[in-house]
Formats: structure tokens, sequence, C-alpha cells
């Protein structure tokens, strides 16, 4: 740890610190510079609170040396991450298994989400996406169909053998989750820092957790929250860059940031994956902003696609026609080969 | 609601989508201006998913004019809420009675917490905080004293009659707090969207939540996430602005929203407090932002007061000095005098 | 124009405004909807302050139907514009003529800028930029060679035969720019508003203006700064994203929004390019990016290459080097092919 | 100058580093931690690019410890500036001298002006504002009266004594300005870092310089961009909070950044003040932000204060009316009485 210290900072003051210092059985090493002192701290930094000493008048800054981020660390784990489905169901994730994750936004009847599995899977979806219960900003709004929701996708899954992905809100439903066989428990931007929900995820299971970045949310506030499910037992995290929250709002829900995706593979050694649906909000972005992100690295995309192919009201949906995903899955395959 | 077509849309697209709001029992009217067709829609319109229809190729844009707030909306309810504590312990806060919450960010030791709440008290303070349960974006960093924490604070409360304002973090430590009579339960910017929560809080008690505003959250949602919470029961509701993340950052630590005290008070009914130790992270920034937030309408102030006045090290901290905080109260009354 | 009138304004002042507004020759058509009056307006609009509407106590807000950009909008060119360069250096921009500008962040000297021209000119780059006057954020720091640069340009440009790429800083060097016949004139992200400069280049000119973002512009205001170069007479408008300012600072300088390239691009048929170099600061970060650009459909993009392979401390500058940059660009070859 | 090294670095590029750095005549001192290496450099640093320092691979981060404020820094002027009008019209700013500035957001007509010139005075206020020049993000917007607005300024000056302030948008107008004895200028935030013209601001005359936030400005340029002023030979540099841009958009323009008036106030000499009108765009936010403002410690404010008081379309305009100012008057009065 390295500590600056403020040009105006007495002797008196730094002594006092340096003392303070001392007594916590660090070892303190001093540079002087020409206008200012550097205190540089051995051992065992932890004893101190960074943030009290940040905020100490004489303290200009502090700099950590150790690394904050432990278990998804690429440092200490430089090869990618690979996580298999647990439930024999086959597909991967991460180390170049590329997840194409589709389906509705919330699941609404048996015929829908058997009618998307189905044309997800045929146009080259490796994994089932639907939502059951729905976070919702407003108590009064549709809350998602709950577990009558999750009896359906467990339908679709034994219809087209894909692996599921779907939304944990609430920690009492995590046993049914389990109990269900859930492939991939998601666990949304506004759970990002629900900590007894990801300690929870950490102990009780090894099921692979699709963790969203928060509505504003940094990139190192989303690899704590990783560290708080890997610290606690459970190495299979999936991270997902979602949009962020900015002051440009006219055109895109959020502003999807795509340079995320080589910084945490920089990072980590987790798998990133991308959601350009809940990006922006406009299924005509979603391609670009799908290939784009494949472009930038990332290990999968999931993406809303809806059914209801005769509806002309779907036109212009957040999600994507069947027909749509299609198309632009033979691009992605392309890319990738490109890429490679 | 009125919903605006794109010039470019088709008749026979507008006719398709009217056809489908009257089916909905809808009554649909429409406007057609020189360059642009809107339509009105009168019923309930509760059974129209507003994203879906802002998502289509023809609409260009859809504003609600139902109230989007209820339980906590100002229209319904044009006095101040003032809240009465439930334990017999007085102090009120809103409608004129000014919370002046003061202690220590984390309770520490018995001597500790007893002391300051004496300190406070005899400065002006009619509530004592402290943290026992500690919000921490890392799984590594110290998460408080936890229930040991929370008997130090009853005896603090027990030493001075003061009611106590302490931060829940955990679904699981509910039924703690309530058997403990915790007089204000405190739900931290991480736990503002945590709906598992808020519905728990409104269901299983009447005692006043202090509410939080979100790491990022805009004003809506910590209104939404109110809504949550007395929809469901508990109309104690105190709202409480502590910084916003913005693109600052070099000198504090979020950016103080203090418009947002006016725009709260126009809104709803319910208390708001101002944060400016959270806000800001600075000591020295501490008594302006509170003397703005009075002169800005807030209802009362949370501030952290820490004991150490021995300690040359403390001069600097976030936390003021028991002797700090006796000078800003004496401007506080002095200017809710002017202000009145 | 459509005005949302409050649910709780009095019918006295509704008629009151109805009246102003018919006073201003338009027609005043009234929706009474079931909780709250509209106001269609048709007519010149032009002559009512929007945001004076907007102001008034009975508005809840107004809605513009006609178009605030005009001369940029693709509604009024469904084509996308083609600029030719000036100078017959041949190189073209737009409608599938795809930009790839290259070169180092400041002219430093003759070798330095001929050497790098030569790099980038056998590697695939079909521009060379290169900064002479340098915006800096300090007085203290260096601005730039100048004028001395721009020679130095120009003499790469003769060796080479690239069109070249230079920011306009202030207004007085405009003349210097038009004799020296530079090929596109750079506009940075500080002077987007800078309305001054920005009319002069719409009114002395058809020279084609590269025209940055602003450093947290919004895309409409990038769009209207387009306007008044357009309205003034230079339809030859090249639009920049280069990253925007927001709350995440801890791994890359900017936000570099991907997203406004499919969202420029469908409300305007002006060229759209990235600078993934200054969205970043990071050269490792530059080539995922810049494949994301490309997959995101931009025109062009603009990258910074430094030459000075020998010495091991540029490894990991903003620049990419020039093998890097060779190798990047064969990427992007292939990955145009495969998206056309 | 400290160079924190990144762990990963080799011995040898660490050599290479050191090696280069001595031969630029720095003194070099290593600091060799646990985990990391530490190079604090002495001597003239800025002969060496820190940008350019910090992107290279093997570094981590670089701390400047010199100032980077100069003309500005309290460090070198402890003593508030207070800066006298240039023309003999009285009013001081700075060191206890409130600045009372009010005044149309545009110049309209000599009737208005002057009316509302006399209302402000006799309320209290010690400067008149008042726009001729606007700056509309539109070019098809109205642009303000140009010199003629200005004409009327001096007009309704020479019928009150009071010293006018308006803004500067363009340079070719500077002469102008300083003939007609315009006694503050004032710099837009759309001109915050148009360097062009704070450089001549600084060259041509003495006449205070009232500089705005940038739309999107941090602390830290706002006052490089008053450095740009003062380094060039102005030391009478206003600086004016007038919000900044947030993802809170909904109820206010933008977001008042009030704890900028302490941090400023910390950092710098020269007087601040806040605009309260244009932050939050609602006049019903105007008391208490500027109530809010003074309590901050802010050396004065500039307000929109509209005539009309007829015309009830005005009520909830953006602008007080006289009466609403007159009132605020009273009350900024009586706090800071208080508050001294």
């Amino acid at each position: 740890m390295v500590v600056m210290i403020r040009s105006e900072a007495s002797q008196e003051k730094i002594e006092h610190l340096k003392k303070w210092l001392s007594d916590k059985e660090l070892i303190v090493r001093e540079f002087q510079g020409q206008e200012q002192c550097v205190l540089g701290l051995i051992g065992n930094t932890n004893c101190v609170d960074k943030d009290m000493l940040k905020s100490l008048d004489i303290v200009e800054s502090v700099s950590d040396m150790t690394e904050t981020f432990k278990a998804s660390n690429r440092k200490m784990h430089p090869e990618d991450s690979v996580l298999e489905m647990p439930y024999g169901r086959g597909a991967m994730i991460g180390g170049g298994n590329f997840a194409l994750i589709a389906g509705p936004c919330s699941v609404e009847s048996r015929e829908q989400i058997t009618f998307v599995a189905k044309e997800v899977q045929a146009a080259g979806a490796n994994f089932l996406r639907g939502g059951a219960f729905k976070p919702r900003t407003s108590p009064y709004d549709f809350q998602g169909m709950g577990s009558a929701g999750l009896e359906l996708l467990l339908e679709a899954r034994a219809a087209t053998g894909l692996p599921i992905v779907t939304e944990l809100m609430y920690l009492h439903n995590l046993d049914e989750f389990l109990q269900k066989e859930i492939d991939v428990i998601q666990i949304g931007a506004r759970n990002t820092q629900n900590y007894d929900l990801l300690k929870e995820l950490g102990k009780c299971t090894k099921v692979p957790i699709l963790l969203k970045r928060g509505l504003a949310g940094t990139i190192k506030e989303l690899l704590m929250s990783a560290e708080y499910i890997m610290a606690n037992g459970n190495e299979n995290v999936i991270l997902c860059e979602r949009g962020i929250r900015t002051y440009e709002q006219d055109y895109a829900r959020n502003t999807l940031d795509l340079s995320a995706v080589p910084i945490l593979k920089s990072l980590t050694h987790l798998p990133v994956i991308v959601d350009p649906s809940h990006a922006t909000g406009r299924a005509d972005l979603v391609p670009s902003m799908t290939l784009a992100a494949v472009a930038a690295g990332a290990d999968g995309i999931i993406v809303e696609v809806h059914n209801d192919p005769a509806n002309a009201l779907c036109d212009g949906a957040q999600s994507l026609t069947p027909a749509n995903f299609a198309t632009l899955v033979k691009k992605i395959e392309k890319l990738r080969e490109v890429l490679a």
C-alpha cells in the first residue's frame, strides 16, 4: 500500500501517522519527494481501513498494490474458465465455447415458450432463456407467471433438450430452482449487489450463475459481486454486460459498454457475455450490437426472441422474430470463423 | 394514455393498432395533426404493456397520464406525513419535526457507542445512528459486528433514551430487528431495489423505514421502491438522498443532489432527509452540505459523528467530532428559525 | 406540436393558454382524456417558444412533431452521402467507401510523420492523421508544433499521396488550413459546440469536416452541430463517435458508445466513423474496439499509430505500432467481406 | 511524480524505463514494495509526458505531486480574491461581497429590460443580467437580439446604475463588449473549453470574466479553463456552478452540484457563484436551491427574473417574477446574517 501525504502536512502529524501504522505491525518506508512525502506500507495491510486513511486531512491518496479480486482474477488463473452445464445437457460456456442464449423476455404460455424454444434451437441457439419471475420497478406492474412459468420452461426444455437460463429474484425461490434443475440461474441488474442472495448462491449450489452488471454498476463492482459468489463456494459465474445508465437517454434505453468485454477478459478468467436486447431496448439495434459484441470478443450473447410472427404489432418490438434471429446467427457464425 | 404515431406509419398499420387497442376494451380517440397522428386511449390502460407499445415500429412515444406513484403521492395526501416512533421513544419525523440523526458509521465497542450517543444527545441529536451490519463491496472486507453490535446499540439507547436507526441488510435478520424494537430500520443504497426485502418490510412491520436512494438511482425509482413497502402495508417510509454516481469523482465520493429534496417534497407527502456524510465522504464538506440541505427544505439529516477526540488521526475523517457536530447543530437551529 | 396539460390545471388557465396560442395563428385542437387535457397545435409552431411552454405551471410536457434535424436528416435524403475529397486525392467516405484513417496523435518531426505515413499506407490506410494544433486542458501543457507541424504533414502527403486529416482549433487558422489544402478538417470534442467555428466552416469552405461528438455530448447535440455547418453551406460533414464521459473511469478513459453508430446511421445520411484510440486511451483495447466498430456498421475508423518500433517503451502506449496496425487492417478487411 | 509499476513487469523493462527517465535528467528513486515497485521522480517532470508514461504496459499508474492549478490556486494566494468592477460602478464580488445578479434570460425590448432592471434593483440586486447573444443548440432557433440587445442593456444600466453581466459568444464581438464597457463578461457552458476565446479574454482585458462550468465539465476542467484566462493576463475570474449533466433527467434540466461550492472554495481564491435557474430549469425550485447555494457558501447567485406580471402564462416559467425575487432576497439576507 502506498500513501501519498499532502504537501502542507506538518511533520508532527506525519510522525503521528507513521507511529500509528507501525503499531499495526506494518513496515513503513518513507520516500521524500521534492514536494511531497510518500509512505510505503509492507505487511498485512488488511488491518488498515483504506477509506479511513484516505479521509485523513494529511493524506492525499492511497493506492493499494494488493489485488482486490482474488477468485476471479486472471492472474491467479491465466486460462479461460470453461463452465460445463451441471445436469448433463451438454452446452458449455467459455474458452471458445460460444453461448447463444435466446428466448422471450417473459414466459407467457405453453404454446409460446415451446414454439420459441424450437425456433431458436433450429436457428442455432444452444440455450433457452425466458423470465418466470420479472423484476419490475413498480409494484403495480405484472410480476411474471412465477412457478407456473418455470414449469412451462421445463416443458420447453424437455421438448428441445436446450438447457434453460432464467432469473432468480427471491432467495425463497432458490430451493425450487435447484429442485427443478434450472441449468443457469440468472441474477438481474437490480440484484447485482444483493449480497444476501449472492452468498447463498455461493453456498448452496454449483449451478452456473449468470450475473448481470448493475444498472449503473462499475466493472469493479461486478467483479466484487462475482467474488461474493465464488468466495462462498461456487466458482461457476458468467458475467454479463447489459448496458449502463448514462446521460444519453434519447435513442436507447442504456449505453451498451462494449469495452467492458475486453477489459473484463483481461482482468478475469470468467466467461463474459453481452445482452444487446436490454441494453438498447430496440430490436432494430440488436443485430448490429450483437455482431459488435462478437467482434469485441464476447463469449456469448443473450437475446430476446419472440414468437407471434403473424401479428404485425410485433414488427418493431425489442425482441427479434425467429426469422431475424436465424439470419443473425448465420452472421455470427461467419464472424466467429473470420475472427478465430 | 397518449400514443404518438410516427409520420411514416402506413394507414393499414395504424388501423391494425387501433383495432388491437379497441379489442382490449379501450376507447381510442384519434387526433390527426399536420404531420402526425396521435391516439388517445381512455379506459383501463393497465391492460396494455406500455413498453411493448413503445417498441412498435409505428409508435414514436407513449405518454401515461395516470399517476405512477399511488400511496406516496402528495396529490392523494396533500399534507406532510408525520411519522411517530412506534416504541414510545418520542421523536417524530416530518411536518416540521426535524430529525437530527447522528452517530458513528460502525458500532465498534460499548465505550464508543455509548460515549458518542451521550455526546450527540447533549449536542441536540434526537436519533442515534450506528451500523451493526455493514454492506461492503468486497466479501473480504469487515462486515460489521452483527448482532453483538445491535446489542451495544440497545445499551446506548437505554443509556440515553434516543431512538436508534440502523441498517438491515438481510431478510433473515428482520425478526431480530423487530424483537429488539429497532426504532427506524435503514435500507441501504445497494438494497433500494431489493424487492424481496421491501415487500417483507411492508408486510411484517409498521416500524418506520429509512429508505436510501440507490447508488445511481432515479427519483422515480426511489418513489417506486417506497411504493413496494407502502403497497404491502407499511406507510411509514422516510426517503433519504445520499448522493448519486456521476462522472465527477475527483473531489467527493458522490454528487449530492440537493434539488431532489424540493422535487421529492413536491411529489410525495413522505419525509425527506439528507445524508451529507456518505454523499461527500469528506468531513470538511459535511457542515456546508448539511446547512445547504436544511436550506433546501430537508426534514432531517443523518450525519456521522465519531468519538476519539484525543486521536489526531481523526481530524479529517468522514466523521465529524462531537465538538464539530455541536457547533453545526447550533447553526442548523438558527437557520431553521430564519427559514420558518 | 402536442401540449399535455396537468390534471390539476384550472379551466380558466387552459382557456387563457388556448387563446394565447390562437392569437399566434395556430389552430388549437383539444383532446379531453379521462384524467388530462391535451392540446394539438397545427400551423407554424416556430412562433412558439417550446421551452417557455414547457415551463408553464399548467403544462406537463410538450412534444414536437416536426423534425429538428433538417439538412442532416435521412428522411430528407434517404441515400448515404458519399463525400469526395476536394483536392483530387481520390479517397471517398460513405456509402460503402470505408475510411481507414491512421497516424500519430501529434506530429513530432519530419522523420516521424513521413515514416508513419509510409507505414500506414503500406498497411492499407487511405488517410493520414496527425495533430499539429493540440487542444490541452491545461494552458501549461505542450500545445503542438502548430504551423510547422502542418508543413510536415504536407510533406508526408507529398511523399505518399495520402489525403490528410488534422484538427483545426482556432478560427484564425482557417485560412491557413484552406491555403494548405488540408483534405479533411477535424473539429475536436471541446469545439463541438463552438458555434462560431462551426458557422465559418459552413460559410468558407466545402472541405469535409470531421466533427467529433462532445466530451459528454448527446447524439442530438452532435447532429445539431452538424446542422450549424450544413445550414451555413457546407454539406460535407463526417460524424465521429469518440467515447462519452460516464461514471465508469477505472479502466478506460471514456465509454465508447457503439450503439451511437446504428442510431446515427438511422437518423442521418452522413458518414459515421469511430475513434477507438481516444475513446479507450489504451492500445490493448484498440483492436477489439475497432473490430466492434466495424461490426456495428461504422463507415470508417480513425486510429493512432506511432513510430518508434525500436523503443520498447512504446509497447503499451495508446498508439498501435505499424505492425499491430497492419495486422488489424487485415482483420478489418476480412470482417467487411463477411458483413457485406 | 510517482510511478507505480505493475507487479508482472520484468526487471529488464523496469531498468529500461529507469534509464530513459534518468536520461531526461530526472533523479529516479526506487521503492520496492512487497508486491510492487514504485519509482519516485525528482526534478523537472514537465519534460515527461504523463499520459505516455501511463500508457506503458509496465506502468500501473502515475501520480503527479506538482500542482496543476497555478494562478487560481488558493495555496499560492490564501486570501479570497475580491474583484472590483472596472468602470467605477461600485459593486464588488468575493471576500464577503455577495453578488446578487438578476435579470431576464434574454433582452426582449427596451421596456422589458428597463422595467426588470428597476424591479430587481429595488429588490436588492447589485448586478443586472440579460442575454443579447444566445447560444442555441439548433441553428434554426432564435439567436438573441445581438448588438441591439447590448444597446438596450446599456440603457438599463444608465437608468439604474447597475453594472451589467452578459454573455460573449463570439470572439469577433469582444471589441464591441470592451467599447461598450460591459462590466462582467459571461462565458457560457458551451464555451468553457473554447481556448481561443479564453486566451483572448486573458490578453485583451482585465474585465471580470464570469466563467460557467461546462455542460458536463469537471471541477478540474473549470479551474484549468480559468488558468487559460489568468495565465494570459486577466486574473479577474468568477467561477459559476450551473448544474451538470447526469442520468437524472426527469424532474430538472441538470443536477445542481452544490458540493462544488465548498470544494472550489478550498481549491481556489476566486469567487464562486451559483446559477440555480439554468441548473434546474424550474422556477419553483429556484428559491430553495438559491438558499441552499447561500448556505453552501457561495459568493453570489445569478438568477432569472422576468417581467410580465400581468400575463398569467408566466406563473410557472423558469424565471421568477420580480415579487418572488424580492421575497427571496429578504430570505437570502437573513440567511447570510445567521451564517456570518
